[in-house]
């Protein structure tokens, strides 16, 4: 099976794998874990940030986040294309009592300044509004084809939300991707957030976790939040010693990832009945639509698995494959050739069992 | 003043305000006030629902049903111009737990079934997605300049949330309105929702109140919400009281606020720099524009209320006008001399000091 | 039916509904209602507070309170026979996120300076531990007998909080039968709470309401969350200018409710098988047990209700006669003749159908 | 340093942490790790429950248990002294709307039926009351020294709770301890509880993890509620694969941990100044006090903690040592030694530097 559903199924290489049962433990509740340290200093360095500490997940990066910046009641202003608005089972809301305000998401990624001024109410003083207390983006963004925001954008936003006295957060779960699309260090564009998350378990193939940064007071809310949340894990340098090795050595290869997507999405490009802009592949995803009448988004999907490629649909029939670690560019050849080889057949008749 | 901002500005008749000193009375916590238990027996019996129960206000009538209706984490889907998303304060978020998920208002106040469809996720046992609980519909819709929902509509959609087995909440704010410009008693209307709610203090020129209406197993629980909240009050009876006069006695009035509504609206039309279609003036609202280029809608307002005539914005520079009990047909006429004479001298100039 | 169950039955006076009719009002949701800003004007004033705000209810006005002060996820400490904490529904955990810390009520009323203190954690820093954020104390003290908190310990309460910088609310609901009981002005017991509430509706007789007081800063907060819990009202002085007449003309008749519970007390003393202490009768209240092995509470309130005097249970046993402006010096005679025939015939033979 | 402050210190063993390299992973996040599935199978055949999930931690273990269970506005009845109540941060209140009821705790870690029983109201119609939800036992008892529940009262708490209609949780972090102090299997303590957790952290010696057990409805409501929390991880049978190493070659050891904590309490016993019970060392913990006056419980434990013994409180100044995987009998003896020392020669001159 050549599993393009997603850079979360990457496996953890043998070599970061063998550096767990050498790494030095302790009880990280209790601050006492020297490899989790480890970890936070270097990502801390890495994005030219004060802090940062160790989640179990993305999700809760986010999450925490979110409860850090802004009271119960307040409004977070987010791209209604956003991971934290679809995929995140509302948890700001539910742990929060924050209300989330979805922001028409452009196809580029970017949520439009004039927009996000429109979640201003004229008179702040009006009870019966919510105010805004933190403004979000996604970067690069996962449902708008993994495209990357411009660094001047960013500038601009977070002039923005200074001038109207809001932090920024940036879900940056590919920030690496980022970077390397852009061609600057990560911390150029970190520079741009007030806090940020990133995963360690995506294209950097660690197997568990992600990283919050931001300032030392910012990361202290975010510590406590994560206690409560239940995300305070005991030996867990278990899963940052992996973490370490991916920051120190599979960052560079993401540029594979990013070579093999293109040639997937220009692949794809002249296969019959499929759409695919490659102009809009910037990191290691593509997205392609089905025109092919024969077929909807749900046949082709299962045709595809059946015969050996797993992609999947990601909103508006649009249908993505990522590229990652565990994909090598003979896969990308193979998918190519399987997926020809389904179009020019039509849907297979396969009952619609799942 | 001739005061159009809302019809909330409503005063009670000196008839209404005579009938409190002799009002029956008694403590309404421990359900023992006999002045409201009539006005919730009339008001069941009026919109054909099974109980009803007092509320102090209609936001509390809303908060209260989205909460019995929806668990937490589950999500409300409601239009992205009603004033439950908008003018509620993030209430359902705060209090509830409840994510409300916008849908795109159509410009006669509709939701598409198809854009309701989009709510629900293809894999419900997902656990990324909140869940859909509940859908809402405002009827007549505030921000969409009073339209009111056909029959036909109600009974559609209906069906539809009937075939995801999820409950209809109607925000029936002005629902004696809606049954006026339909010709049909109110409880047509009602029958289409599974609770609803609607105001004493708007057009019914009550002081105080809203009603929620639903089944008896419905309604218990919005009692228990109630006392949680803080809505339950002691004497109740001397706002019953006046409400109940409302119910009796004002809602033939009615007839004279449309006929007021559409009065202005011809008038507003003719005058210069002013855009205002007749044809969506429905019930008491009056909404227009002003394209005059030396006029922004904020000069306007401040002009006209310098003048004598105070309307308010309502949304992407919409601005509204609302006619009630203390409008009268020569009130009518009077601010449109006003405004014909505000848009002919241009905008004053008034220092910005609101 | 002699009613003393609680003063929340207190019915208005004729003269106090006859202000209503003639009230100047005003839409109080748009801070357009004169008669409710002259109440809350007087309000600020007779507690020596900076600002007041109109509330439905006690209900909500203490939780907005605690609203105000407390951010999610801290502890208010609050005894564990108060009214917010057994009869207020759980709301500050609900539409707050704030958890309770109940501390153990001394008889008098009182929490201990040594219970309060416990409930702060040696180390703040680590995350396990929700923190403190505000303290409440209950004066007079319903539970407790309507047992007044004395001033000196109010002071030192207030000084307590302030080493541990957090604020002092105070549930006041019986206020002016505090300061009837110390002989002292209502301002004197409010100096020491950052804030606090007071009910209109309980000893004052009138029909609804409650005030919260504290800064202007803090009563901007509440005003805030009043409107998301739905406490707005429109044309508010239809419940403002009742309470307007109370607070003029029905504070000083609160010393015929203390005397009459004395009455009432001494009268219980005398009665074989009740036990009244007497001495700690300082308001309205008057508790008392029934030592007679021939009755439960339960057979002794239905019997002394079938023969007509309303009294109820309030925790532990304990029953609760509460005086008010609906209860004569003859009536307390009267119950008292009422209730010793219930004691020396023994509990009635009434089927269990409450 | 001898570590005893807990046994959440206790490192993973050579062999496994050896295991991890070999695991066959997956993404568990689509519930696609084959190591975290036969965990889950291994936990739930153990325990004698249909199903069972891994979760980052205890403290989440019991938040999603308690939200499963418990709707917005209920009431878990709670010991006043277990760790869910003190220790996790109030994240039930937080992110459930649900609100504790400590209940008093027996030095031996019961909460009384009676005391259960108060919880009720009369009156469960009357809105002023949170009605309970869920009852919560802890067992082994942490704060009550490791006391562990006999089955007799486990049956009787369940027959109560089947008597109101609610479900039992038990915060079984060490059930492991308190099957062998039973000696039965831990399935028949188990069987007691609708739903339950166990630590795979704690003396099972892995290094991150605990489980909650339950129905498949349960544990299906638990996995959603696991995601909004953000404790879905992706390749999580990298702490899956040290977790079954755990549960099948860690459980028999516990016995030395018991022989090491008895023999500890022993020893303390015959120190002068110390009191120590050594009847109520049923598991691996050992809570004493000090009583020489020269000491507080502070002095002691920086004393202890110079001269190379880790203790530390646990609430009203007891003292508490834990027994684990890395301390042997040797160990024990060592600290006897020290403690002895210390014990004569009084509390160090320590600046107060913690």
């Amino acid at each position: 099976m050549i599993e393009l559903r997603s850079d979360t199924f990457t496996l953890p290489t043998k070599e970061m794998l063998e550096v767990i049962p050498t790494a030095v433990l302790g009880d990280d509740v209790y601050g006492e874990d020297p490899t989790v340290k480890e970890l936070e200093t270097l990502a801390a360095r890495m994005l030219g940030k004060d802090a940062a500490i160790l989640m179990p997940s993305g999700t809760m990066a986010n999450l925490a986040s979110l409860m850090a910046h802004c009271p119960r009641g307040s409004k977070v202003l987010v791209g209604d294309e956003t991971d934290i608005y679809i995929y995140e089972a509302g948890g700001a809301v539910v742990c929060g009592g924050i209300m989330y305000e979805p922001i028409p998401t452009q196809s580029d990624g970017r949520l439009r300044i004039a927009d996000l001024e429109k979640a201003f109410p004229d008179d702040a003083s009006d009870p019966q509004f919510a105010l805004p207390s933190l403004i979000c983006l996604e970067n690069p963004h996962n449902r708008k084809g993994g495209r990357v925001l411009p660094l001047d954008y960013l500038a601009e936003v977070k002039a923005f939300s200074e001038s109207k006295h809001l932090p920024l957060h940036m879900d940056a779960a590919r920030i690496f991707n980022a970077a390397l699309a852009l061609d600057v260090p990560v911390s150029e564009i970190a520079q741009h957030a007030d806090s940020l998350q990133f995963c360690l378990s995506k294209g950097l193939s660690a197997p568990i976790g992600s990283m919050v940064l931001g300032s030392e007071r910012f990361i202290e809310k975010v510590y406590r939040i994560r206690k409560m949340l239940g995300g305070g894990m005991r030996q867990a340098g278990v899963i940052a010693a992996p973490a370490l090795f991916s920051l120190t050595n599979m960052v560079n290869r993401l540029a594979d990832d990013h070579a093999n997507a293109r040639r997937l999405a220009e692949g794809l490009n002249k296969v019959e009945g499929i759409e695919c802009n490659v102009d809009e592949v910037e990191t290691n995803m593509v997205f392609f639509r089905i025109v092919d009448p024969r077929f909807t988004w749900q046949t082709f999907v299962r045709s595809a698995f059946h015969e050996g490629v797993h992609v999947a649909e990601l909103g508006h029939g649009r249908i993505r494959a990522v590229t990652h670690s565990g994909i090598t560019e003979r896969d990308i050849d193979c998918a190519l050739d399987i997926i020809g080889r389904v179009m020019r057949s039509g849907p297979m008749d396969l009952c619609q069992d799942s």
